[in-house]
């Protein structure tokens, strides 16, 4: 018996006719004689009104209350799509998270997957039950109430379910083809990747690319469960799609696998703060506490006993942040002469295992840049990664660039 | 503590704003010193909408999976009540049917409920909450599968809550102020009642006044739950509503309370039946099986070994009797000369306890028929009920000049 997990994201559930649509793929898969672990998001749009409904209601919601109504659509979609099989004549049934149950933390809203018990399930499919069909994106606590993985949860119900039945793959079905080496609407040389590194894709999912869950990569990494993303419009054919898996899985690959990009930076600058020891933490702890993601940190030059600091955010979370260095200020934990935010900025990264290999990538990057004219404000790297900040009037034509230097039009 | 139960329908919930209201009703009890239960219908519309889905997408749908999709609009009002309480520094929390757990039988669309526990609720309000939200109309199986009461199911809810919990009162709210002598849109002397006894709103809501679920109320005199029906769209007070109680608790009565009617019913006549032991099963046996409503049943007098046996049923159920009888003919189970279908008939009924003590009461209503020029195709009686099946062109009539002829204008 060989399980596949099979998810199908709002947009390939939008409609009874969509339904049926991926409803004929799950049969196809049965056909090919898979035993088929299905997890349904809502209804496109479902998720969006019900959080709307609550964030109207109780602008500082229990959480508690929160997962127990935005997890309602899933419900839907879950009966729904069982039907659909059955009228198919293929035997299905549906779970919702808390009939499995998908064990979670009590954290509400952005829970974690502690446990899936498998007997229940298998014990179906040994009866002669063809697909299992899991309402995403919601679990229940140790409490006992309904918890939900945070928005894009169901990638990672996906993810863990086909990890807890030892599945030989899972895919990802969505309104998108596969993952490509940057946005295509930025340049039309951008290239559908056949495989991509988990590293790579956590890289780029992290950075913005919205194909995948963070969290449904990581956890496909620490099992490593091969995971296709792979479009629900289009027609199936066994290569379709993109195929995230292990670095050994892949034979050939591009120094650099893809461009990724965000707007939604801003650029923060702290000037004339006193250098002593502990100044980084005097200053990044009460940011942490007010919420705020700090992304990129870059600490200038002491002069004179004084030193700019900066660090990169979301954009809207600019006034938060200026909220929390006012009140450290205030509360004499931190000393500065001004804070500047600047917020035209945006993030453009590099991501590919094959700078561990390569030397000279980053190199490269600022040299490209530089050609352009582009000046360059902040610079991060990790071992797979070069992240810069840059004026947000030249994201495209920075992409463009990158996509260009590092050959990415082409295949390894 | 005196615990509350209230329970509002779809009307009441349909936005966030009537939400809103119905919190403040239910703050006004808490105010009150009462420890409340809330018990919630889906948004107005959402449950025909879900119902809709599970019908495009399986006209004979599985009803696990009817009950898993259609149950989850009560999912959402539950929260955003608790939700919307918590704004209003109520201590207030939701429960979904499988939480309580509200144990039912397993037959799905349709459950009856086995048991409620207590134990988890009271100890919640022995800890300071005051109001428990509950999710109606949805309980759990044996299975542990999701079950649905049937249609209007959380008046059932709302009802075995108070059963359970031996609460004061069931307080049902809706978007009508009460229950009245008759249709007030057939007669503009219809007069809400400040009373009526169980056995009556039974016999009225079997007969097509849609206030409350035949079995609430069923439950409601079993367990001489104290029940009121009134709008969510009027101003509070004491004596608002229709209190639907015992016959005991009823000082003075009218010897009819109300006069009720139906549209919805066809007469069918089976000519030529042969007259003999058995005749009647063999007739109605294939019509229950093939989910005939039977209601009034009238054999007229043998001639020469043959019989009309004629019946009545809802409208919508013509069609399938008719093949019931057609293939209990065809099997040789029955034998008869024609069926006739008269489906331009309807039903009006007079009700009331009275009339167990009153003579003449039937006897009245056919000299009242007969002084409009009505005349009566099929008559059938209770203890406390008579029902007239006449032509549909006289049914504002004879409402009318019932309504007149019993007194129901003016309170006894």
């Amino acid at each position: 018996m060989s399980i596949l997990v099979m998810k199908f994201g709002g947009t390939s559930v939008a409609t009874l006719d969509r339904i049926r649509r991926a409803a004929k793929r799950v049969g196809r898969e049965v056909a090919n004689g898979h035993d088929v672990i299905v997890i349904v998001s809502a209804m496109a749009g479902e998720t969006n009104k019900l959080v709307g409904f609550v964030e109207e209601t109780s602008p500082l919601y229990d959480a508690r209350e929160y997962d127990a109504v935005v997890s309602s659509g899933e419900n839907v979609t879950a009966g729904l799509m069982a039907l659909t099989l059955q009228e198919m004549e293929i035997p299905a049934r549906s779970w919702q998270g808390w009939q499995v149950p998908l064990i979670t933390t009590s954290a509400h809203a952005a829970a974690r997957i502690e446990e899936i018990p498998t007997a229940n399930i298998l014990k179906k499919f040994g009866e002669g039950m063809k697909v299992a069909v899991i309402a995403g994106f919601q679990g229940i606590s140790p409490e006992g109430r309904i918890t939900t993985l945070g928005r894009g949860g169901s990638d990672t119900s996906a993810v863990a379910f086909a990890a807890a039945f030892e599945a030989v793959r899972c895919d990802i079905y969505t309104d998108v083809d596969g993952v490509y080496t940057t946005d295509p609407r930025i340049t039309s040389k951008a290239r559908k990747l056949d495989r991509i590194a988990f590293e790579e894709m956590l890289e780029l999912a992290s950075l913005g690319a919205k194909v995948l869950q963070t969290r449904s990569v990581e956890l496909a990494m620490r099992y490593n469960v091969k995971l296709r993303v792979l479009s629900s419009f289009e027609e199936m054919s066994d290569d379709a799609g993109t195929l995230v898996c292990a670095e050994e899985d892949i034979v050939e690959s591009n120094v650099v696998a893809g461009v990724a990009f965000s707007r939604d930076e801003a650029k923060m600058t702290l000037q004339g703060v006193a250098d002593r020891p502990g100044i980084a933490a005097a200053i990044f702890g009460p940011l942490a506490e007010a919420g705020v993601n700090v992304d990129m940190i870059v600490q200038n030059i002491s002069d004179g006993g004084t030193t700019d600091m900066t660090f990169s955010c979301p954009i809207n979370e600019v006034k938060r942040a200026e909220k929390a260095m006012a009140d450290a200020k205030a509360a004499g934990a931190i000393d500065f002469a001004g804070l500047v935010a600047d917020t035209n900025v945006c993030k453009v990264s590099i991501v590919g295992i094959g700078m561990r290999s390569h030397a000279g990538v980053a190199a490269k990057m600022f040299q490209t840049l530089r050609d352009e004219g582009i000046n360059i404000k902040v610079i991060t790297t990790s071992e797979i990664k070069v992240s810069v900040l840059i004026d947000r009037k030249y994201l495209e034509l920075a992409v463009q660039a990158l996509h260009d230097a590092f050959g990415l039009d082409r295949a390894a």
